[in-house]
């Protein structure tokens, strides 16, 4: 499946082979001609073609391929029409039908619904797997301390499980939304040229059922002579969100890996760089926040594709054609690389422990602003109090000793105390009931 | 409402006072309040607070508002810091409490929710108003004959009522979109600092569930420091696509009132040009067509805003700042200026039937394909003769008397016949029937 | 060159194979290759290899080709670290020194220097030809009169020639944007793995300035392990700008091929339609529009690799290798449409001279009110009465009778008078003397 | 200058006033009305208007407001014909004469040049500082070493100096391109209705010169009803770009004070976090990161605006009253807060040292690499042969230990050489000479 003349990165480097040929234009033009034979065994039933011609471009039309369409294009300058002059002539007493009443985009329309379906459906089944990885991960890790850190800095301690089970929650939104998107995406178009069925007469509704029946897809209620194009700016646009989701996760392993953090690593044999032999780049993350910004950006383009002029304009088609497959294959690309993270990568809980001895106990402050106002201090005060105190640390300082020296403070609170209660592992709250919720979360959006 | 001396177009001259007011500092910090006023509430339910704090917050804290925060927060770098002092301070020995165990953003997230759940029944309430007149003016021009235009030229006939009801689909899409968005992004986030609740040890859930009760907000069922952001970027995509089909509308209002068109206006006394005093520009869709650039531009800020690094960092904070309330503040406009248009449009239906004649008939050439097949000419030739003629044409001739002339056509099909069927009003298909199903569905998004 | 198996449609279906060539990898890992010899042969000149290593590469790599690079990466996960392995292996002695001290960024940044030169290169030299026949056409339809449109609605008379000039000067500039864009984007980065030339010891601008000699680029004059990436935003803003003139110059197209303007035509041989034999859609001006969408769209990228994180991260890697070929690809095909638009447009002179009637001479409402205040009237009180009249027309009115018909206008300005001025080839302003400097504007820019 | 009632936040919260007044609606009332006044002045000139009418404006429309042309575009639903009425009313026998030849966009488009002139001026400014403070930190700390980072993983030692010079470099190429983007944006347009001055006859070319000689900005050479808007994509693009490089370094800023580096702080009394006392963000680093991804998306509204139809359409007009201000302002907080940064900016140069150790030595295999190829190893073999003894390393190898105990490199390299030549300040390459090219590069920049 790679194409290694090919121009295209995602041609040979980026993308699956699967979600690569779905979109090759030999698939489509294939998935042509399957709109097309559905179309004619329509008008057969409905008594405008002869019902012998009934799947009969099934047969007349399987050698049809890429290459003929795309020769004749270069006479015609219109692939449909190429593709029904071909079908029309090799089709015999059938080819007098072929395409008829219908315009180019009740065939392009539908085939990208169909790709756009199967695209949807490879997506959803390594997202899916993305979220069960996750899950798994959040109860594996559920106890593993660490470091929560805001603004880069640590903030309060959490556990690699309660951070995991973040994703797995985020993401099981992504899964959600890209099930309410295809509602609105995948959706056959059959309704002529400018979407009256005209051609057909009185006959247009049922044609427009018998063909998305047989294609197992619903029509659009009404249409010009394209489908609505806000559903794919709606698809485009789910999976922008699910590539920055996947870029916020990716970002989380570079930023682990950080020489000076060390938690988390991508597991590899590759060459980090090509100049320093000790290197152990995050190359696989790197990939993938590389490409999210590639996804970002072809949103604007599928936006720009909503006002298209009266019944339409073309102006879709060109950006469609490299938006859609490029937007596809780059999440594609996205989700293996997140699987193999996620399969591969290792957690070091001993620097995690060691990191969060840092701040020589500071990182729980704000425990011991809890504790102050139990005993009855006025909160605002214990926390500029506190803020006092950590600023005042040096690097030597350790925060129950300076607390504990504080004239102020050492009369309200003893120094056992702090002892027994500034302890990382017994300020980790409601974790494990949250990765409860969470994970029980992202298993039921799994289920449907 | 109008604040003239401000610098943003948006205090004084785009979008509704009522939209305005609820992106006004002093609204947001009087929603703070409202939230901490909850979370001390819920403290004092689960004996963390003297229950006589209940409620206490609205008494003590009703005079603060957005200029006291503002002064402090000049002083402490920290606008809800700010408010958590100032409360602290002159809430007695209520004010001990306040803010106790929670976050910022637990303030500011659910903050965001409500004023954005508050901010999207706005917008839902225009968009219904935008669809009923659609699907009213669907109906009122459902006979009322125009060409139809693909690629800015007359393709097949079409109704006035068959354009607007597209356009009643299309947004009735949008409602559904939003209503899908709302889902996921009306939450309350009430976790503390790294989402583990850890402040308030084992009463966390709790505390959650009754600070979410109170405010009738559900709460996220984990997070990290802050909401997850797909939920915004999800939020300011469906306005943007929302704000392109807006643009869509707009545009065919400004092409169809051409000079050269003119089958519809804006009607308006304004001036319209202050150089040439015959003018009547389409100037409330332009300006729709002029903010959907905005709106679009700004999804990529929202989707930027999703790879927070760890348990958050605060580069969501400014960016949010500007892009909620503008891209609704946009919308908002928008659909003004929508309801305008729809509700003063002047229909030209005499130069729509004038416009329909431009082609000389060549507008139904789909229709003499379907004759010449019926009469048993393959598809693909008949189209190919089709096409010939309607070139041959010039600018005297008449399609009719064009394919009458035709040696080889006239032996296929009479004259009398060609006058008979080539007329656009029976070339209209199931128009009716399609603006059926797409106003019943359009209605049936309205009522849920 | 074209790819028909290729999954991208700028393989095969958009875009010259010049530049399609430039941007394979064959021909990336061929100028890898260059740039490593170039590189040998500085270690050679300043004594770190043997002398004999001069231009070595050129040998044993000369069968070194993409295909064997991908094989080796598989292996590697790195793709330079591959090509320096496999030269090392075939050069003998002199391969013991191949990359010494290099980092990969030394030789990726180096080879988009050269390919980016080469595919600007490509985009001026076509630019130039639009902007010839623009300069061209400016004469050609110098005094061809046509209707001006300002929101769609006739303004003033303009002529064809000064419509053109316009686009000659707009182009022109994106012409001096390249040039400046080109000043800092075509640099070579020679100096190791975070810009300090380390490994060279004190001989690395020596090398940097041997190499970059050789190659015929200019060095940064810093840099971290990679060049800076505002260049690369510059150059991919500099072509959406230009993709977005060209997509305005298409609109211009589209909006004058409208069935009711008619003013100027694609002139072709293709089918239209599929359905609508009598189409004559301007397919060609739509694919500019459409591409220009996705240009558009690739700037965010572009800019979301400014901010790399210290000496860098990868994450402009993988985008670039997305973004950079096919921004250039879709300018190529822009460029090539709008040259084929440029050499067959037809001008239809008769019709834009029958659409200036159809305001019946209220296209030269200004006019009047010029005439007005020569005869002493306050402009602000001519232009309202002026446009009181103007909207008092009837569709059987013409302007001139109206205004002669007014009571109070009737007595300043009579009707021969208005006869004699009212006429569009009269309101032509300074246009040729306008269409001179633009195009000498234009010619000066295509000089240098 | 602050407006806490307004309803956006760069009324109040982020930019500074001299900017913030510069958008005013005031001040842009006031700038179109300095324009109408040289319009008036150049019609005095060349004999349309009375010599008396000279500099009237200036005296006759002294108290023209915001105000009053606000309260009359209630009513004539056009701002600035609005103000052409109130002028007209208001400035006697030369009020009739106002805005006579003039089209709206002739005033406001020059009125955007010469705020556009004065918003890149001070944007200029500011930008030079920062300039200026980045050269002397190269300098300050020009000897200063650190960590050079790539991938977030340490690569091989710089100096912080080093990392400064690079930024004076990137910035010093956005102050050359805003100078480029200000060639072809600060442009007067006064060309009439269409452009082409056809109210003014012969004259058209003598009135634009003498109003734009007054104003003191060079004309378009030619325009339609509006200046190209490709002028304003640049800059906006020259903005969006500018702010990802203060991005780049404020994400510098931002890693580097992470608990786990602590190289660089924000230094601040600020509150850090209303949760945790002990916190200190660098939230001012994260404003700058925050605010650039809203300048990074208006670039999209202001490449949409490019395409105007014919001789223009109105839909730059309301996006650009919003981008433009907005982009400006934000860019202005985020140099003052880059000013902040670079003044108040604290390196901890003992911390760099400590975490250049972190590698135990391997952040110098490089080196290594580079003494065995000197000593007759093929690169690519101790390329690989380095990179599996750093691997082999356990946390307590020290890297020269393990390639002094490596069976095979000991017999090639002594353990003495290693520990003269394994040293971090030993491999800094030529940076002092970088150092010294890019600030006299910037330095340079600076002058003209």
């Amino acid at each position: 499946m790679v194409n290694l003349d090919a121009f295209c990165v995602f041609d040979w480097r980026y993308g699956s082979g699967e979600m690569r040929s779905l979109f090759s234009y030999e698939k489509i033009v294939k998935t042509y001609i399957e709109v097309e034979n559905a179309l004619l065994n329509a008008l057969a039933e409905v008594g405008i073609a002869p019902s012998i011609c009934r799947d009969h471009i099934k047969i007349c039309g399987k050698d049809v391929g890429a290459k003929e369409v795309y020769e004749r294009e270069k006479i015609l300058g219109h692939d449909i029409a190429s593709l029904a002059y071909i079908l029309g002539e090799k089709c015999g007493e059938c080819g007098n039908f072929v395409h008829l009443g219908a315009t180019s985009y009740d065939i392009v329309d539908t085939t990208w619904a169909m790709i756009i379906r199967d695209a949807i459906s490879i997506i959803k089944l390594k997202l899916k797997k993305v979220i069960s990885d996750l899950i798994e991960l959040s109860w594996k890790y559920a106890d593993s301390i660490a470091p929560g850190r805001t603004h880069g800095q640590h903030a309060l301690p959490i556990t690699f499980g309660f951070k995991f089970a973040n994703y797995a929650y985020e993401l099981a939104r992504s899964l959600e939304r890209l099930k309410d998107a295809e509602k609105r995406v995948i959706k056959s178009k059959v309704s002529g040229a400018v979407g009256t069925m005209a051609a057909w007469e009185e006959k247009g509704l049922e044609i427009e059922k018998l063909v998305s029946k047989q294609l197992g897809v619903e029509p659009h209620v009404i249409s010009t002579q394209v489908a609505p194009r806000d559903g794919f700016a709606e698809l485009i646009s789910s999976l922008a969100i699910l590539a920055s989701q996947l870029d916020r996760f990716a970002l989380e392993v570079r930023e682990l890996s950080r020489t000076e953090v060390g938690e988390m690593y991508e597991v590899s044999e590759r060459v980090g760089s090509s100049a320093m032999p000790h290197k152990r780049n995050p190359v696989t993350a790197e990939r993938i926040s590389g490409l999210a910004k590639v996804v970002r950006s072809l949103v604007l383009a599928s936006l720009e594709n909503v006002p298209l002029m009266h019944e339409r304009d073309l102006t879709n088609s060109s950006s469609e054609r490299v938006i859609l497959p490029h937007a596809f294959m780059a999440v594609d690309q996205m989700l293996e690389d997140t699987l193999i993270l996620l399969e591969s990568i290792y957690i070091d809980e001993k620097a995690a422990r060691e990191n969060l001895e840092l701040t020589r106990g500071a990182i729980l402050s704000e425990k011991l602003v809890v504790l102050l106002v139990e005993r009855g201090y006025p909160r605002h005060e214990a926390h500029k109090r506190v803020m006092q105190l950590v600023r005042s640390m040096d690097e030597n300082d350790n925060f129950i000793d300076v607390v504990a020296r504080d004239e102020e403070l050492s009369k309200v609170i003893e120094k056992d105390v702090l002892e027994k209660e500034l302890k990382p592992d017994k300020y980790l709250g409601s974790y494990r009931r949250l990765i409860d919720r969470a994970t029980k979360y992202a298993e039921d959006v799994l289920k449907f």
